[in-house]
Order: C-alpha cells, then structure tokens, then sequence
C-alpha cells in the first residue's frame, strides 16, 4: 500500500466552533486589569476598542466552545482545512525512529496562520456597523492578513508598519496594498503620538509600541472605526484553535496521537493554535502530552522571564496583564524571525505554563535557520524564519528519540513560509548571521524597572 | 448544503500515468530537424545532451500513457493532487452567470507548476548515473524549481541566470541557494559563449539566448552532466498533463464539464499541462470545449506570429523547430511577465493551432494586472504575473456569458502565485507600467529575417 503524505480533510469537516480553553481550566487566568482603577477588566473597558463580540470572547471563562460564524467558515474555505503532513524526508535525513507530523498552515494565501484570526475579526468588526478599523505590524504577517480579511469584508484598513519594516520588507507593504490596505510608515505625521515621537527624534527607525499607539489614537479618533491586534489576546488564541481541532481528526486518520505538541512562540496566538485543542484531553481525559513553546534565545520570556503584572505594550497604553514577561520596555535584538520579538506572553500560556501543564525551550537564531534550511531540503518548503524555531526544536525532540531509540510522534505547526522574507536566508547563508546571548544580569536589570508596577 | 469551493483529491488519486496527445493527434507535429543535415532528429541527436528517457519521451508519438515512476509520484505528493477551486468571490465581483474554476498549482512550495516537470526530469538524470546537471533561468520560476528536484534526488545544479533578473529578482536567487544550487550570474567567466559575450560587451545585461549556451557548454564539458529546460519540449508538456488529469476528476466532483479552458502562454509548458487532458475528449469522444492560450501583447507569436522551421534559442543551437514563431532574435518588451517573454511555441501546440484544435487570445500588460488584483482582493490568491494572462482570459469569458446570458463553464490554470514578484505589483498600483504594442510593420521586419531558415 502506498505510504501517506498527507493528510486532508474534506471543506465540510472545517471545524463548527472554536475551543475556549479558559473553560476547562482548573486554574483560572487572573484577570486583566483597568490601568488606572487597578480593577479587573470588564467588557466596558473593551468595547470603544474593539468590536463587542471580540471583547466578550476576551473575557469568556465559561463557554468551552463557541460557534464560528457561518461567513467566517465560508472565508476559511479558501485554504482550510490545511493538510497535515508526514515529514518523512525529515525523519529520513535525521534517521530517527521518530514520527514527525507538521500542520501546515502556510497554504493560506497570506502566507501563514494569522489569517485564521483575521478573517473572525474583520468580521464581528463589520457585523456591528463598522467601517473602518487600523492595526500596526512589525513583521508584517500580521498587517498582511489583516489587508486581505478586511478586503472581503469590505472593511477600510489603516496599518501603522514599524518603519524599519515598511522600508526593508517592500514585498510585504505591496501585499498589503495589493490587497486594498492603506500602509503608514511609523512614527508618521498622522497622529499626535507618531508628530510627537519624529519631532523628538527625526530619524527614529520606529517601534511595535509606537505603531500601537499610532493605530490606536487614530482608532479612537475616527468614527465608526475599531482597533485589531493579532496576537497576545484571548480572542486571537481562541480563533486559532482551529488549527488543533483539524490537526487532531488528521492524526487520527493518520492513526496517531501526538506524544509532542511543539510551536514556535512570540505572543502565542501559533502555539495555542495547535496546543490546546489536544491539551483538553490532558486537562479532561489523563492524555500525557508534552506541550513546547519555542521561543528565540533573543527573547526568553518564558524560559527566563517573571511572571507579574506588566503592559502589553511599550507605552503603557494596555491593561495590566498578568504575564510571563521580561519588562514591557525589553528591546529585543533585531532578528529575523521579527514575529517572535514580543516581551510577553498572554495570559492563558502564562497561567498554564505557571501550572506545568506545559513547557518552553529557546532557540539559537543559528540554529533557528540551519533547521529551516535542513527542512526546505527535505520537505521543500522554506519556512519562516519564525516556524523554524519549531522545527529546530522538532528535530531536537526526534534526535533525543534517535539517542534513546525511542518512537515518539511529534507534531509541530509550521505556521508559515518564508518566501517573503528570503533575505533573512541571504544572509544567513552568506554567513551574516549571528547569535544573541543575553546574561542573567541583562534579564534582572530589565526586570527591575517593573517592579511594584502593582 | 453548504457550497463546495474546493475540491481535493485524495493522494492515492495522483494519477499514474502522464497523458501523449501526440499518439491521438490525427495530425502529427512536422519533425524537428538536425541543423547540419536538415534530416528529422533522431534519439542519437538530443542523448548528448539530455537524458535518455527524456530523449525517448521527446520523440516518443505512439504510446498515449506514459507511466510517471513511483520515485516521481513520491516526491509530487509534497503538493499534489493540488487543488480545484471554484471562484464564487470572483464570479460575484464579475456579476456573471458563469462558473469560474481554477486549478491551483501556486500551492507547490516553489509556487509554481514548474516543479512537476523539474522532478520528473532530475529524476530521469540521476537515474542513469548523471551526477551533476545544468538549466538556465530567466524569470526564475524554473530555476527555483529544479534546484527542489536536484537537492531532493541528490544532483548538483548549476543555474545560468539571465544576469539582469540575477540582480533584481535576489529572492529568486536566495531560493535556489537555499535549496542548495549553484546561481551563476549570465554572461559569465565560466564559459567560453559567457567570457566572448563579456569581452565584446562588458556591460550586457544577460539574455536568455546567452544563458541556454553557457548552461549547454557547461553540461557539454562536464563528466556525468546533463542540460534540462523548462517549457517548449514536449517532454515538459507531458510531465505537466498532472494538471489536467487531475483537474478532469476534480471537475467530475464538481459535476461539471469546462465549456473553455484557459492557460497562459509562454513556451507552453502550463497551458499543454491543463489543456490536453481535456483536448483527447474533443479528438476522440466529440467533445467541444475550446481552448484558449493567453500570450501577452507585447510577445503574439501565436496571435500574430508564422508558422515556419525556425530554432528555439537566439543563438541558433537548438534543432530547427516547426513553430509558431516571431523569428528567433525577435526581443520582447521587458514585460513583468517574465516567463512569457519568449518568441516560439512547441511544435505540438502549434500543430494544434494550425488545426483549429484551439485558439489564442492576446493580452495587454495592464489588462492583466488589474485582472490579478481583482483576483488577489475576492480570491484571495495574489497570482504571478503570468498567471494574470490566464486570468484576465477567463474574465473576458465570463463577461461574454454576462452579455449574452449564457452559463458557461470556465477552468483556468493559476499556475503560480505572485509573491515572489511584489516589485511588478508596486509598480503597477504607482502607476508605473505600461502596455507595449507591436506594429504589423515591426513584426514583419523581424520574420523577414528568418526567412528562407529552410
């Protein structure tokens, strides 16, 4: 009989509803606090921000399952379900016993997972009458699928690029124009805060934390118009689980049942795509799954940072968030996977990574790369940079199977290609790249300056 | 029930065999003849250069199937059976009662069709003992493509990459290095046809004339080399019959049978892939789908070249081909369409055009962007420039079935996705582009000068 590849699920078995791992948690999240009242966040406090259906999911611990709207489905459909994959000319060149499966969510026409939320999004924002809605992208994957979902719901898109971006990914700012965004370059003259940062300082390169500030005042003052963020938040996280929900009827047509859940992590919206969905059977059902966040060594929130009450942003716009995080005014190193550079994490993996129910490792940005060039070889997709944090900790995970003879099957989300962003491979293999430690004296002098925040 | 937009064959349906049209042709292609002798080509002619199975595929006009080996198969099921995909965002925008589907080729991790032939052809090589190969590329596609096929059977590559799309297509190159090949920029120092073109002109920008000699003096003088191209031969053709095979079952699915099929036009190699198939039912089940090749305005050869003897490089190396022709230094505009900026078409497409078994339309370059951003804003898919030739093809269709009120059924090939050619996007969307047209006078000026080749 002929070996399987791939793994495919018809349209109709698209997932009906998202998973709310709050729900079945024993240990609840703490909660999100009001910056200035120091009180827990209420569904108030969220809405002139963001549409209320998204807001009521953010603060959702009771509904573990919560219908996707039949709009989004039909949107969904043009890349999902995506295959699941056996990466047998991985295991091959790795000669390990192990299994190794990969969800392959770069099929999405933008190019990776973040699709998955935008196009829930766009569409709560357009249900309630909204016209207009902006963002800020660092990578731009973000920004990317944000411009397409807000295209086919006939939504007006703003994106506030950090500048450094906008000026060396151009293929990323044309994406997003192609498809109907409107692209500002940050720090820009278009809002109070961006004329107050380039006036103070005329060639600022820009910033995550500046972009937001940008995307937010320019939401606020502008009617009928709402702010989006793609990662971080309990409702990107929740959106995402369709990922794990299509990855577990795969593994069962492949005859399997992950011993490993691994993704690569900068706020988590990936990694608790593919995790939690088969994590409730752990929670509810005595699986023993091992779950692993990959993190960049550059920025090891979780492998080395404190869980506190920080900001979720530069500026300290946000609620305060209880989180594993390394201050929120950590300025990671410049590498390629610009995805993973995020201080924190959210909420729901800082509470469980806090109880054990899951594990993280960081990754060398070397080793990040020679794993992703190791897999385009293989299994010839070139990924980005940021899946390949998953995959270098994948081929970690099947070597330790290979030096204890073990058979495990491991499944890691390939959450994107990187044919936007070969220049990263340009230089890594001119020999252009390097690594990033960061001394423990580093991580403690950052973390001083959150203490006592609350 | 809910609408089925795509629809996906299962892996063990990759179809078995790739499907001759030659062998049901009632009409044969004239032969390709010898240069020196002007006598038709034998075996003994093209195994120098190419390897034997391909040489025999080549000339091969009796067998109707020709089994794809199981090593091929193997490596196809990376991306295929890709799917089909009816365009319901792209019928609403149009108002049409058409239906509009599309096979999606731009899901092969190379982003385009070219990697079914690169695989079948490097498998050939390395099957009788060829260690190293050697190809050209222009727009890249192709040479992306085989650097997957070398490095997944285990061949070194060496691609001649016309110089000017060396230097601003760099991701093309970071791809092939990624995927382990050698990119040498053409004309270059390696070879003797590269060092006279520098000596004489110190500043030339690379043709793909040039690029074919150097890649064919490289493969000449190196032990166990051989040369491999990426369209025009019917050995290209052939591999590329997946498309339509595939595409035949998937449309069974859907319930329906094309009325038209539509392929973008350059040496053939995507157009033969998703027409033939469907071609056979019109040569011996008396089927009338029509079948349409879309070239650019700025190249016509089929639209308003001659069909005559005439070579298949600039240069004048290749046997002389029976050909719709533009003469062969006919120098196309530098269109975005890289892939289509060529003066002939195979011998079996322009047999079957002289047959009326199909027709050809022309597009101009501006048609065809703005029928690739309506395709990227409603389908999602930002499709290669090329590809946007078939589709402003198929948006011509269906807006006649508009007019007249008809329902027909439209397939397309999207043969490759864009992302990799943002810059053209930008181009376009700053108003930078431009239509190119031919005089009647100019065309005649240049087929003069092949005049009396044979």
């Amino acid at each position: 009989m002929e070996k399987t590849k791939k793994f495919l699920l018809p349209e109709n078995e698209l997932p009906t509803q998202w998973y709310n791992i709050v729900a079945d948690m024993t240990t609840k999240p703490m909660p999100m606090l009001h910056p200035g009242t120091k009180q827990p966040l209420q569904i108030d406090d969220l809405t002139p921000l963001f549409a209320k259906d998204l807001a009521e999911q953010e603060l959702n611990q009771t509904d573990a399952w919560i219908d996707i709207p039949e709009e989004v489905r039909e949107k969904l459909k043009i890349y999902r379900p995506t295959p699941l994959v056996r990466a047998y000319n991985l295991e091959k060149a790795l000669d390990t016993p192990a299994h190794i499966y990969f969800k392959n969510e770069s099929v999405s026409p933008v190019g990776s997972h973040k699709l998955n939320s935008a196009l829930a999004q766009a569409y709560y924002c357009k249900k309630e009458g909204t016209t207009n809605i902006t963002t800020e992208t660092g990578a731009g994957q973000w920004g990317t699928a944000l411009s397409l979902a807000a295209k086919m719901f006939g939504l007006e898109l703003a994106v506030y690029m950090v500048k450094i971006s906008y000026e060396q990914k151009p293929y990323r700012r044309s994406l997003m124009q192609t498809w109907g965004a409107q692209v500002i370059a940050s720090p820009s003259m278009s809002t109070k805060a961006g004329r107050k940062t380039i006036t103070e300082n005329p060639t600022y390169q820009g910033s995550l934390g500046t972009a937001i500030s940008e995307a937010i005042e320019l939401a606020m003052s502008t009617p009928n118009c709402k702010y989006t963020l793609g990662s971080v938040l309990n409702h990107v996280s929740l959106h995402q689980t369709v990922i794990g929900l299509e990855a577990e009827k795969q593994m069962e047509m492949a005859g399997e049942y992950p011993d490993v859940v691994i993704g690569c992590f900068g706020g988590g919206s990936n990694f608790s795509g593919v995790a939690y969905p088969f994590m409730r059977h752990n929670i509810k059902d005595g699986k023993k799954t091992r779950f692993i966040a990959a993190e960049p060594a550059s920025c090891p929130k979780l492998t080395r940072g404190k869980f506190q009450y920080d900001f979720g942003d530069e500026a300290g716009y946000t609620p305060l968030i209880p989180m594993f995080t390394l201050g929120h005014n950590f300025a990671p190193a410049h590498i390629h996977a610009g995805g993973l550079r995020y201080h924190g994490a959210g909420t729901i993996v800082s509470q469980l990574l806090k109880d054990n129910l899951m594990e993280a490792v960081d990754i060398e940005q070397l080793d990040s790369f020679k794993a992703g060039v190791l897999f385009a070889q293989t299994e010839g997709i070139v990924p980005a940079p940021e899946s390949a944090h998953a995959i270098a900790a994948a081929i970690n995970e099947a070597l330790k199977c290979k030096e204890e003879g073990t058979t495990k099957t491991i499944l890691f989300n390939l959450s994107g290609h990187g044919l936007v962003d070969m220049a990263a491979y340009d230089q890594y293999l001119a020999g252009d790249l390097v690594n990033y430690s960061l001394s423990n004296e580093d991580i403690a002098a950052n973390l001083s300056k959150i203490e006592g925040l609350i």
